[in-house]
């Protein structure tokens, strides 16, 4: 014998791009949205789909809702798609989260935009019928310094080899997802808790990834009072002084490999 | 003021490649593999780094231990990894996970293979002072059906444009991972669950995803008793019949494009 | 003043499933397809649309002529499409190119497939209206040696530190294309290509990347009469041997670390 | 019998990153580069290694010519490696193309960098005994205009559905690639090019992406003296306005679903 012991299901990578062609000047919205369903579907797995909304229906009803009113902000519609679905029988709990593409203007131009950056933007919302969180985030926040960056003092065994060094590269490229206080929804702190979680990062002396990560989650609470949380995941994108004596050269710390694999990665939460 | 409310940190992607050349014919094991420790770490995040494990360490460590002995299996090296770390002082959990890319022999040959197959296995060790959960699993296996694949009967709102049909393909890139029993050590059984997930994937008269899933995730443990469930991922990679009657030609479910986004997903966790 | 040099335009990705339903069992066909026209565009370049056939029209055309008669193989659909294009006003050159997504049946089951192997087969076709041009071959096709693979004797200047070896493990993941004899058709010795090519790799005994790909290549025109080239590109896929010293341990050609980058890359046309 | 047509080998994916220390504050150049030769390496093929240039020793070449003089640019550094290896025994051409990841500095930190734009500099050098080719580029600069796009007017046959229309969006991740002319060498003008095209992109009424292409290509050579030649590839990178009218909502060019399979693909070479 056996059991359904947990489920979930959605649509996944509903691409979405809405113009605001209302002002004299176009406002472009790019979203890849994802729709997730908990609640009673267990019939579903023994064939019958009488409780089952398609996720073709869902995808339609992202397009439908983006129609009906002005997509205003990642948050905020992936709040209105969470409370489109939480209303539905049998649905006991909605994540939709989405990722925000941003497009900046051209110039002066009215009808023209490019493509800004590599990061994302990051929205999610947890919806059941008795509550609402609502999360940010950034992703793919590439940064590098050059200097004030250790790493020393840790435990040493038989499998250490790494010296101690108080002159490292630090580079990463980090994602960071908040939790809004509930009702809070200015979203447009956003701007701020990423310019904080930059400028700690740059200012910080740092002992270690962990240490700078801490300052980063502190700075980001600081700078946004309706943040209540901040989880910040930091790889470790190493790179690696080339050894150039074998060329009769020396190497000031100024050559190096970056590298892809492996990897270090810090993860935390910091709480208020 | 605020606190570190979560913490874990680790090296992933540690690749290895381990050659046994004891027999008159080459076994090769490559792993892609993660480890990582959640602890009494927190003064870290205060730049005392007396406690941090350099991730450097975990790295030289996997391939001392791969020198020291056999690999054995992914679950067994994943295991052995964990076993290592979970005796340093201020480790309380440690978790390891690795990817095995399978590679086959050419023909007779003993020294020479080719990657087979483009799904992965995977293998994950949750490890405790307390406890040990071994975890193994299976990424990325695309099937497809051209038949027996139904999708009706499901609620209709204004949103909904699906029309009904019993005869739609059904293709999927599944992942799966399954939790053994305490102490169950028989590895080999991923093959068997392998079998049993296809073949149940292909007899299976599917009145949706949720259904072939449940049936698939009952082969499995009918098929090897040491498991004690199983995760199913199954994301739908639609197929949409190309409408050719602007071009004057009938389309009897013979041609189609093939889908990447938006997908549909569907998970279950089925245990015994 | 300024004039367009050369110009080419066309559709890229369009991907198509075809399913075979006329026997017992199905038979699927996938293609990933890529059709380029050159010839009298350049009024095109100044606004005037008149010979610039759509590239949403390509798109049609493949699925039209997919459903008009049957696939056949990867070069037969791909030399139908640029027939059909050749006769267009304005084209001179077409160049249709696909790859085939392999599916292996499950079992004796007439409805149910996986898919097979992480490589892929091409097929590419130039088409004038004076002559036809078919190529075929393989990607990503991941190969490695254990043993019977040497690189020394190479020179030595200020920068080289690699040392002489005769006993590395050699990896690659090969691409092959190759070209038909003008007039011959039978595409299915592709696969015989397949096997010489990894037979050749698996028994020589290689003295660099070079070598080995000779061997290959003349061991592909020695297996397929109708084949007149063969161009193989090789990426060394470098498995650095782990320095195991620091830990007390030696490393007799058993532990490697694959890397991906930097990777050597060896390309030849061998020709009959 | 067999010959070898041609040959041509390097290594590939070398990744630097230089960091320049002389000033208060720190510059960083990341180069990911890329060295192929071509010349007398025949014999190579037959198991000769006399003259085959180790690929590990590239990759040290570009290591330590990057510690014995400032990088200066992308262009220059990748002349400085061809120069060196025209020079060696056998060698008849190099080439010598870079990727620059571009970075900018975090307020007036003197010693942290963000990752800046999703875009790519590029960088290629054609060296042979007698010539030097150096060219530069753009890639992946993504952009979109919502207005002042059209295509209408193209030929009509019975695989051609897409309607005529004056009003679509237009996005594209475009590359460019230009020649600067012999000796020429002041290589900030690549600013002023990406300017052009970019401007060129936003105020042109656009009656095809050829259309477009044309003037963008003008733009770059009117905007850059030194410049010869540019290609330009755009990707149409389709937005479909989607159907809303069974949801009984209209949707005047606003919601739209941006596509990544198929797409377009325009290229053309504009010569002053």
């Amino acid at each position: 014998m056996s059991e359904i012991a947990w489920n979930r299901y959605g649509k996944a990578a509903v691409r979405l791009m809405k113009v605001d062609r209302s002002a004299s000047s176009d406002v472009v919205t790019e979203l890849t949205i994802d729709v997730r369903l908990e609640g009673d579907f267990e019939a579903v797995y023994e064939g019958d789909n009488s409780a089952c909304i398609a996720t073709d229906t869902m995808k339609n009803t992202v397009y439908g809702l983006a129609r009906e009113a002005p997509i205003g902000s990642a948050e905020a519609f992936a709040s209105r798609i969470a409370d489109h679905f939480i209303r539905r029988p049998a649905v006991r709990q909605v994540r939709v989260s989405a990722i925000e593409h941003i497009w900046t203007r051209i110039g002066a131009h009215p009808h023209a935009f490019v493509r800004s950056g590599g990061e994302q933007w990051t929205a999610a919302v947890e919806r059941t019928s008795a509550s609402t969180i609502v999360r940010a985030g950034i992703g793919n926040l590439i940064a590098l310094k050059t200097a004030d960056s250790a790493f020393s003092g840790f435990p040493r065994d038989r499998f250490t080899t790494l010296p101690d060094t108080d002159d490292r590269l630090l580079a990463t490229a980090m994602s960071a997802e908040w939790t809004y206080a509930p009702g809070f929804a200015d979203y447009a702190v956003r701007e701020r808790v990423k310019a904080a979680l930059l400028e700690a990062f740059a200012a910080h002396r740092s002992q270690s990834v962990q240490h700078t990560l801490a300052a980063m989650g502190r700075a980001a609470l600081d700078a946004a009072a309706g943040i209540v949380d901040i989880t910040l995941t930091l790889p470790n994108r190493h790179h690696l002084l080339v050894d150039l004596k074998p060329f009769g050269l020396d190497n000031p710390n100024e050559v190096f490999v970056p590298t892809d694999a492996p990897y270090g990665v810090i993860e935390a939460t910091i709480r208020r």
